[in-house]
């Protein structure tokens, strides 16, 4: 990348050549990646742009909030509040490629309906180097929205951002004030906290997940991971009282990258991973255990599904 | 308890006197518990009792061939190759407390079969203090087998144990010169593997997790722990080559405690922890992950199930 002022104007240019009097979308996961797509494409062609943030209640603690409060500048803002239907066709979907088709076919859906609306004629994407390599071995098929331009038919696809790594990423975010979502958000996949649940999605397994992810964010802040995260992982045995009982078992996964590509687990100090574990069984009576995840990427993926 | 030497021979006595001339059996599980009873019950009655092991195919590396040399010495050893009955048992059985209930059936109807061949009128046990504390709460109900006095008509129950605590017993195993087995041996549940992999047993799960355990009781040994254990909770995805792959996720324990009613999860450098999972999922090309359980019990248990 030339330096971050030059590229940004360069972009700017480009998008809006590409787009002309058009109307596009973008998708926003509410990561760094779209997040900065949306601010350039704005840039460029501003009320000709709808965003489109779609709740499916897979998403993380306050996340909606802070994302219509973050992007209200942008005047075709839309949030649509697709919990249940998302919940309703994850319903007894358990196999994780199965569950990523699925929540793939409803953000596509979900677009689509927008997309008519609003007579969106250009699709923004922020996918990012990484991503177009990965996507060619398979390794995260739906992390990002990928099927969109193979059902609608857009007159063009722009990806201001193809060609750089996330830290690039981050610093044309910083440049375009997007400081909340620089330094406040980790990566987060696009299938939400769907692929951080093993197994079947249930309101009782993502208000799980959602809390403790909340709460690994909070106290691992200070580490500075590349990305921090915790996942339920299935029902082992716990003792409440003098009675055995089944709880859930959440995953605690803290980890070093440059790119996500490769990462390390991170060394964690003891007395962080008590507080975590204290917060987590506490606060949820139905969590009674809690394991810190210490394999590198690879042979473990960042994300658990 | 009074010293050790001293309790030694006053229960020798007793059993002595309890089982008179008739025969006696003992389950041997290769715990020490098990173990120290029937080198107290053998003492006593020497070839009047009959030790049963009973080989499950649930139970850890090399753990068959160890008790049948280290108990070689009583005349009536019994070893059970009972590995088929209770894999075909265990097949399509998820919820862990029916698989608890299928193993110790199995465990009472190997023991019936030997019980009746040898005409055995008394039924030594190595049940001690906190098993009869936690049974009052069903904590563990079936890590060791307490059904067999219901369905067999035993004279009389022996339980020479059953007022001491886990130190103890150590104590008076060492005095019998059970050495392995005070050294070599953790606390291991009745069920065995069973209930250290969630979910379905499979052999390709006791597989990993023979493995596993195998790992790490040969790393953690010089962290001296009460226990230390792996187990097998699901499977997430990892990344083999530049695919995705679903693979094993094992979980690593390690406790601290007195007696087993409660215990500290163990803190472990993370040199250990790196060499444990690298040694896990390089050895098992289905394991992708390692997690390192840091709940103490309370709320978690020892074991998984």
């Amino acid at each position: 990348m030339v330096d971050t002022e030059s590229f940004i104007e360069q972009k700017v240019t480009e998008i809006s050549e590409a787009i002309g009097d058009s109307n596009a979308i973008i998708a926003l996961s509410g990561g760094v990646d779209s997040s900065t797509a949306a601010a350039l494409a704005y840039e460029a062609v501003g009320d000709q742009l709808t965003p489109v943030y779609v709740d499916t209640g897979l998403m993380r603690k306050g996340e909606t909030e802070e994302i219509r409060e973050t992007f209200s500048y942008m005047e075709n803002l839309r949030v649509v509040d697709a919990r249940e239907r998302f919940l309703d066709a994850l319903s007894g979907v358990v196999d994780p490629e199965k569950k990523r088709h699925v929540i793939g076919e409803g953000f596509i859906r979900e677009f689509e309906t927008v997309a008519r609306e609003v007579d969106a004629d250009y699709l923004v994407q922020g996918t990012i180097y990484p991503d177009r390599i990965e996507s060619e071995g398979t390794i995260k098929s739906h992390h990002n929205v990928g099927g969109l331009p193979d059902v609608i038919d857009f007159e063009g696809i722009v990806e201001p951002m193809r060609d750089l790594y996330k830290d690039e990423v981050r610093e044309v975010a910083r440049a375009l004030d997007l400081e909340e979502i620089v330094s406040e958000r980790m990566p987060f996949p696009g299938p939400g906290l769907a692929v951080r649940v093993l197994g079947e999605v249930t309101e009782g397994k993502l208000e799980v997940a959602r809390e403790a992810n909340h709460v690994v964010e909070e106290e691992l802040a200070e580490h500075e991971p590349w990305q921090a995260l915790a996942a339920v992982l299935g029902k082992a045995t716990g003792v409440k009282g003098d009675n055995r009982v089944h709880g859930w078992v959440v995953a605690v996964r803290s980890v070093e990258s440059r790119d996500g590509m490769t990462a390390r687990a991170q060394e964690v100090d003891w007395a962080t991973l008590q507080r975590i574990q204290s917060r987590i069984t506490g606060e949820n009576e139905n969590v009674s255990r809690v394991v810190y995840d210490v394999t590198h990427k690879p042979p473990a993926t960042i994300e658990y599904e």
